[in-house]
């Protein structure tokens, strides 16, 4: 089947070219024209695969929902089984735009979530998104319970809403121009943040 | 001086106006166009005061801050000499979307932050805007040190970051279409969060 062949060939080509842009110049200077420039198609081709920065934005998402589940597989992979409190911080880390695939990654995620606002599609992908990340978030509180890291009498659906919460303002603050928080002020929040969860005092 | 004063008046219509469209559409809806339809101007007329998209996500931004300022203002002269947790967690509440008024200005400071990612004038006053809401953090958690109902051994500049970061992220929830947090979750949200400042456990 050639024809298939081909089509995940090209799939694959616009993928790096899409990436390249984007950690070259961040995900604003992704467009129709600059991805095709960097690939070396023709504008009109590229526009075959995408018609439009929506159709950009949905495809960047799928490859950053690849990419981040590979990263957390790979993470508990290496470790024993029964995940340690620090393996679930990098976990939770791995939403967040610390280094600049990241950074990519959160700023595809933000352009989702502007565009959700007036367009279905990128609103229902967005939903599909949030889920996810729910699902990951919600994981990770029900993993801190079990490892005894989660303080007795904490409302689980709530902590899972906190959580996913704090984590999308951090996006906001990191992915700023400049950004507002550095990134170990950010590892220090979330180290807070599950201190907080399993009831440890301050001092 | 009656140009100047033909100027306010103008500018209170246009306000007006622009406030309804948004309180029944949403801020999504704000257009030179619809706010045009609304206030009964031309829309060459309203393009005089704002150009594009841009000058009315600055002109209702300026709009949001003084109506968040005056209700803060209200809710402390209510209230006795020393504040209480309840009022400050209402203070906090002022900065969610949890009616419909407040509802439009998150979506107008939603707007801005999408919108200062590619506009260096709405950039710099989205840090602004930020640099007003962290003030208004800081003093919540200062004042929460002040009355005792912050753990000792916290640290003020990461818990007032964490506490920002965390508002950004339930606007973000709450601004969703359909929406991913109720106002009562969002509620449970921060006086949980406010819990763990003050170092009560759990159960």
């Amino acid at each position: 089947m050639p024809k298939v062949v081909d089509h995940e060939r090209r799939r694959a080509e616009l993928s790096e070219a899409l990436w390249r842009v984007a950690l070259r110049d961040g995900f604003d200077a992704v467009t129709v024209r600059s991805v095709a420039q960097e690939s070396g198609w023709s504008a009109g081709a590229l526009r075959h695969y995408f018609p439009d920065k929506a159709e950009m934005v949905l495809f960047a998402m799928d490859l950053v929902v690849g990419m981040a589940q590979d990263r957390v597989q790979e993470l508990h992979a290496g470790g024993g089984d029964v995940p340690t409190a620090e393996a679930l911080q990098q976990h939770l880390e791995q939403l967040l735009p610390l280094d600049a695939p990241r950074r990519v990654e959160s700023e595809v995620w933000f352009a989702l979530v502007a565009l959700a606002r007036s367009d279905a599609r990128l609103a229902r992908r967005r939903q599909e998104i949030d889920d996810t990340i729910r699902g990951s978030v919600e994981s990770v509180v029900m993993v801190l319970d079990q490892i005894g890291r989660l303080e007795h009498g904490r409302d689980q659906d709530l902590e899972t809403r906190r959580l996913h919460a704090l984590l999308d303002g951090l996006v906001i603050q990191l992915t700023a121009d400049p950004p507002r928080l550095t990134v170990d002020e950010a590892r220090a929040i979330m180290a807070r943040h599950l201190a907080d969860l399993a009831g440890q005092r301050a001092d």
